[in-house]
């Protein structure tokens, strides 16, 4: 049913990547999976590639013949100025240039609400919203919103850039309650974003529904998104473990959280 | 309980005009109808009378005697100029004028998406937006909600415009996902419009809650409608029956789909 | 489980005011309650202090000790220029700078939907909209709002204003049916503006999940308020016994309702 | 020097059309006007062709040939509803329905701020605030700026909708120091929007650089349209000669000025 | 010429007051002065009446049998809140209050940038900007423009608020290049203030025509202020004679200045 | 008069470096220069520094003793992945790492319209509009913009990002007529930003003073930046020597010009 016949999985053996492995969810007739690391227990539909994003032959060998990608692969947190140029930057060069070079026709890419942690919490925002990353991870996500903008209004290249708040299998702090995207609405997510007719170049807010936001995800609503998840439902018990916080700590100022309050990465702490 | 005596429906034989007739759906003690075909099975509180809309003696025998006017009438898809002009432009200046001279207090107004529908489907509007229509139809829907502004800022008729987007009995392709207004909805929302305190003059997208959306509806907030449908429920089967389509297609591209990708309307095909 | 340790409540013998002790709420395990008349069956973990706010020496001594402030005395509907001006111009500013003595951290205060009252009700607000009060009791919120925004910019103070609606048992007239703010809800909003990890100066409007509204909440969406009534409840009751009224009547056209109706509250009628 | 061979201006016999014959001034090699009265004078690269903008086989004659129209003709002031239909409504159809037909690039428009009469003084709008038409002239104005978006929108044809002011030898009345244009300026400003590379469709208010304004022209600031006239050059003989007016008069409190204050055109007086 | 018989001029014995008597301006045929002080050298067309704003009595005798007012009195900088308060506070009412009762039409307020001064100075700020005071004055200031809309929106007298820079002879710090409204720019714009047809209620920033500004006064172009000086004149002086400042400092951050910068007022230093 | 002690150019070797080291523009007592090319003529006040920006450890060199960065060096037009990688995105990341380092204070960035060139040139936009760039060279001034507004919003390092039209010694072709920037302006920019007492971090658009634009720059207007040159005092010249071009060519329809009719840089043309 999909008009997809392979769909590209980076970063496919980490945890979001596994996410969309998940039995049910069938994204395309085909699925290629890729990560630095060989994924486990292969379905009939899924072929495997191990490769480094740094390395273009080998992205540009591991997107042909697919339809689509899934993009989640690189640096999944603040690090090393060369990890996040290597594996972010430049990886996420190679895949929109082999994409380009091989015809696919759309992206979902895994931006992050770190693109706009140095908001306020008492902001709220929409896609609009000027970047405002709080870590050199943050700048990689805000570098590749715009270069998958450039791929579109040049190349018209589809993407929707997903920005995720914190998808685990719950909350655990307070923010959370505010960031969280249960797997379960994060795989739907990505459904949607590969079923829509048409998305142009999207920016979405990845959140569950929870009451408490900082973001107004209105620019979005084409997708059709609807999150079935809700953070108060463990609000409870993350009261009952975690403190209210001082409200003048940058990690509980600002929408990024403790990505705000930590230095530069490299120092020493 | 309805504050007005007389309600007349223009275009009260077509599909949503006999929607307004069902039992149990009262606007007001008194019902006139206006079509130019006869309407049939007339209750107790309803009388009919066969008019043109372009002949202003006949509308103005219509209006005479009526509180308010649910104004349904005229050109329901592209047709021809001549046609276009005289049951839209003309007719519609018949009803305001008309509703002038007699005393009308308000008229529910069915405009429609066609008179935006040139904005991309990845664009989220609201009622502020300037208009783009997409046909000779969508043009005469931006006259007549510039008409009846003029009509409130001048003479005080309140008038709420609704911009109807797909309103049948089902959802059939994938297009009306997004836009989709069930009957059962449009009832209801023509009866929150004539029960309003006051409306002013307004502009309200109209569709189900369906969870795909174009519109943000929030300027129309006062009014309180509250739709019951979602066009997700017919999801699968659509999706079943369609193709998602070649995002670059105009009738993919933009919300007004179809009416996009036409050619004008008297040329050969 | 409340970080706070002592909470005042100014107002406290008045109709909200007693919404905030009845059980099952706890705000802080000590509660201090302070209005010009005593209150009624304290329990344990509650005290009174009988002052006027006018008087900057009773409020200092009340709010001493204290960690937050729930601050809802003052006038609470329009009244004569010195009413207004004693209890909630001087009586609001002895409250903030006596928590600016004292050390206190977060105040919540009931402003009112009358600091935006000669907004018409065909007009949809969010809280950066300008103010505009419909009466001097307006005008003095909106000077305490500015006030706190003053204290919050200056001194750190946190504060959410909360513009009350129509605070009541149930709505009685068909505006309530849009302004209407359940018992229950305002308890359940008092209770996250103190839990809030941080809400800096924050401007929340404060009505029930009503289907209709005036207000669009968004910029307080950090706060995590969750509604659970509808005025719609009472929907078909209040149309039974009430009229729909003139639109051009300044009680029908503007949000302050019958506040925008009445004269200069001196004059003889 | 013009990359257009022949130039039409309809309403050519018009004041305004006359100022575009003014020597010095070369919209193009060869100018063909067209009026329902002869214009006199011709030059050598002027011909003629009288027309009412009514008959569509007319307009066509007049436009077969041109490169880009100026498009000028059509009821000048409020008149009867059957004048604005025909000479307005239909003629513009006319026009760019013979355009499309004839392959012409380009269109200069003269709208009106009769379009927009019904904001009030104190309000500064730019070109995309939703139109509010002060007169039945000022519906049709809106309409064509619709109408004139539906044709590029689909067919390519861009259009610069002038919303002239008052366009006198001088201002005669205090409100003209705010929406005078100078004959000067118009002609700067026509050529302006015929030799910019790209004008897609946008709306230009057509004022001089006078110092009282209502309106922020900066969407139109790509034209390069700079004003050298100030009707405040006129601001104390407009003075000695007029009084300030009453304030709450609908032809002081909205732009639109007496249009706002007349009633219906063919009432009665 | 003036449509004003008598103008009634508050804080008259002030800095700014006295601009206003100076040869060549004659805002109308009969001024009246009214200051805490006695006026000097009464031309034949002034009177004086020396009174506090904060006896009602005073202000009434004061302003009956004027037209319009200029409301320059109150508190000039940052005071003590009984100060702030009976001046300003009290001051300001008995103004608008005296002048409801006695009919005047329209009333120059002379407000001020601290009813803004916490915006950081790399912001743009309009009038529609919410006020963000930096100083108990500036609270004043704000509550004054509130008060003004108030009694406009209900009574129907007309303000202007002029949110006045820095009105000295000369910028002598780099905050005033950008802050500075020279006197004959302040005489110049409190003349079209009084002059425009209509103002209803309206904020308007008062600076000359600096190079360097923190203020859009898109919002109030109507009033045709064209101010002729400009504080860059003085750049090179001031450059000399000054420090640039560290960007931290609050006094440099914010757009208040020094305002922002100081602590409570009455606190000991 | 400066407060920095020493200002470090990079790309002080390239034409707008050069144009920083005229006679009667002193930036600071002293200036040192980096480029990879050594510099020709130092003066007594200047030395310079031959690095590759790629370089850490020689930017690092070039950067200690230095107060302020005019930084202009890295790809200068579009090129290949790598060098825009290398020179621009490493490059530009090891300057703000060393400011950082070295405790640098304020850095102006020679960013580029063509962060934003995917604009149409009917748009206006403003500093504030999601960036959409229109190469890969302007894919890493987008990112530089990010980068810079990370280090000041974690870091404090001041940045003014000039977003930098056609600097070059006059105008060449119709598109200049909107972007040019005059050297004699492009001067005056960076003094001003280097004098300004804040700038936090801050987005300025660099043209002229021309008539025609496609930008607003009101948000950098604390700058106090005042052109002086007008691109259209070529206007003759090149309307003489240039086509007017087809309005749908990307190099006509989109503000970046022929960087957005090109393809690939490193297809085969």
């Amino acid at each position: 049913m999909s008009k997809y016949n392979r769909v590209l999985i980076t970063g496919a053996a980490g945890a979001l990547g596994r996410q969309l492995r998940v039995s049910g969810l069938k994204l395309a007739p085909q699925i290629r999976l890729t990560d630095r690391f060989p994924s486990a227990d292969l379905a009939a539909h899924e072929e495997d590639r191990v490769a480094e994003l740094a390395d273009f032959g080998a992205v540009l060998d591991a997107v042909r013949g697919c339809d689509a990608i899934v993009h989640l692969g690189g640096q999944a947190i603040e690090g090393t100025w060369d990890s996040v140029l290597n594996s972010s930057i430049v990886g996420t060069y190679n895949v929109y240039e082999a994409a380009r070079q091989c015809g696919v026709k759309r992206i979902v890419y895994a931006s992050s609400i770190h693109a706009v942690g140095y908001y306020e919490r008492t902001q709220t925002i929409d896609a609009s919203a000027p970047t405002r990353p709080d870590s050199l991870y943050g700048v990689s996500k805000a570098y590749a919103e715009n270069l998958s903008r450039y791929y579109f209004d040049k190349f018209g290249i589809e993407t929707v850039c997903l920005r995720i708040g914190s998808c685990f299998p719950e909350p655990t702090d307070r923010r959370h309650l505010i960031t969280w995207l249960s797997y379960r609405d994060f795989r739907h997510l990505v459904e949607v974003c590969l079923d829509a007719p048409r998305v142009g170049h999207m920016i979405s807010f990845a959140t569950s529904a929870n009451s408490q936001s900082f973001w107004d995800n209105r620019l979005a609503s084409v997708l059709g998104y609807a999150p079935q998840d809700n953070a108060d439902t463990y609000r409870d018990a993350v009261f009952a473990r975690t403190e209210q916080g001082d409200p003048d700590d940058p990690a509980v100022r600002f929408q990024g959280g403790s990505f705000c309050a930590a230095g530069h990465f490299e120092d020493p702490a």
